[in-house]
């Protein structure tokens, strides 16, 4: 399903931010051979360094503006709310006609902070790749982590030879490219991603209240339902905390049926309400066969992938 | 790690009850030489034919009664709200010297219901494999379900000898056995499955109710996070009914922890106090960082162990 692009698609493609999503595009380029040039920033010499040792990066630089000029694809892949104050300071150095994208896990946050530096004639197409695993920084990326994952583009307003581009881009590193809009996006990922997240720490964090249960009974016992709590919730916590300060509204939203939903459960254990416990497990139950038959009805999304944690 | 027996533990088994568990332990037994003969009750005539069918038991009878009479072992591998009603139908047919032994979640409600009908010389020790898969019936069964698993035992007032041999058995199904008392147990289940269990049938509710997000967006998008939980809530529904009713006040003590926290995060959240999120979620990943060393620490149990679901 990967199809390696014969010649680049960009000349020039700048990385800002080197943890795990941009060096896993920047080691998928090199693979694929995407782009003439890999330009790289981070704020720490060790990350620079790190990225030239384990050649991801064909240059790197110490501020941002730098590292964006002459660029044709500009990657913002810093946490959510570092974006605006970055797309401040590499503004007046974008070239005309180059593409801004990022990879960021809300879009209407990112897009109200960083739309109004965009200049004229330089196209913002905001992305984010549902790819991740629970470890970070730039020695954690490699190049198939985006091969059978999800990328949703917003394309907005920007020239559809652009979008094309962008998304041919992604379809080379093996993923899968859906368009829609900004607060779409947001509520689909509040349902899918980022409350499910925040209840994973959540419970993780319970386990490690309880005093009457040994922290070694806890990771003993862990597969019976647990680990997959723990996994979820040992992504990077400065990516996490940006996501809820920035999808607050869908996250709330969310956390509010969800807590309603929980009490009615909670009071049916108490009342003894054995039948209405049954129908909604079996209710969801249903959910999930259906998602196993739809995965087994596309050869498109590879539901099986289950070395990696959550995305994002 | 699975160490095959030589010889037969137990002259005679009975399986009361032919679902994942004991299929899984039919199997194990015929494939290890664990018991010389392994009878076998269900309800329906459809499941009796299937384990005559798939070799997992010698012969099948119409009551648990008759399945039970002259065995060794007695394994109750009923729903938790079915195991009074079992015991006493079986009570007066059991062997002098025989051990009966159960696989239910729960333990407290266990002994509640079934320990008033054991007879005196008859060694009443109850046990939970942690072990499973999404799967239910008795073509789901299969012989290594439980290697590398725990068997959590509660010895109680059984004699010694009684217990050692259990052990022996489980062990030679390739599983870790650990003693431990019925309260204890409950409570330790509570946080590591039964509570995590609930929250993921919950979740998996919410995104049923959500009709702005459409259902194939749910599947298609679900590896960032929400597969997980799917896969946990697809276990079986009278099952976890039982557990959940059996083991309400651990539960609730649990679930109570839960919201408390949850709404701590979520007011967070709701203020932008970025600090305190922050903080908790490093908190959680260094807990899901133990649990990983812990793993690479002994090789007893395989944390990686990734293709079935959640346990009970």
């Amino acid at each position: 399903m990967t199809a390696p692009s014969q010649s680049p698609i960009y000349d020039r493609v700048a990385l800002i931010g080197l943890g795990l999503i941009a060096s896993s595009m920047g080691h998928a380029m090199k693979k694929w051979g995407l782009a003439r040039s890999v330009a790289g920033h981070a704020r720490t010499a060790e990350t620079r360094a790190a990225a030239l040792e384990l050649g991801f990066c064909d240059e790197v630089f110490e501020t941002a503006a730098e590292a964006a000029k002459g660029a044709d694809l500009v990657v913002l892949a810093v946490p959510v709310g570092n974006m605006g104050a970055l797309a401040e300071e590499i503004a007046p150095v974008l070239k005309p006609g180059a593409t801004v994208t990022d990879v960021g896990s809300v879009k209407q946050a990112v897009i109200e902070a960083v739309a109004p530096h965009i200049p004229n004639g330089v196209n913002f197409i905001p992305g984010h790749p549902l790819a991740g695993t629970e470890h970070s920084g730039p020695r954690s990326g490699f190049a198939t982590l985006f091969a059978n994952r999800w990328v949703l583009l917003i394309p907005g307003e920007a020239a559809p030879d652009a979008v094309a581009k962008l998304r041919a881009y992604w379809e080379a590193m093996g993923a899968f490219v859906e368009e829609m809009d900004a607060a779409h996006h947001d509520l689909v990922l509040a349902v899918t991603s980022h409350t499910p997240h925040l209840i994973a720490y959540t419970m993780v964090g319970v386990a490690d209240h309880l005093r009457r249960v040994t922290e070694s009974e806890v990771i003993k016992y862990s597969a019976a339902g647990f680990r997959d709590f723990t996994r979820i919730a040992a992504s990077d916590p400065t990516m996490w905390r940006d996501v809820f300060l920035t999808n607050r509204e869908a996250t709330l939203d969310i956390l509010g049926r969800f807590t309603e939903e929980l009490f009615m459960l909670q009071r049916a254990i108490r009342m003894g309400d054995g039948d209405m416990l049954h129908d909604y497990f079996t209710r969801t139950r249903a959910i999930r066969r259906g998602i196993i038959e739809a995965g087994q009805d596309t050869a498109a999304p590879d539901f099986g992938r289950s070395v990696t944690g959550a995305g994002e």
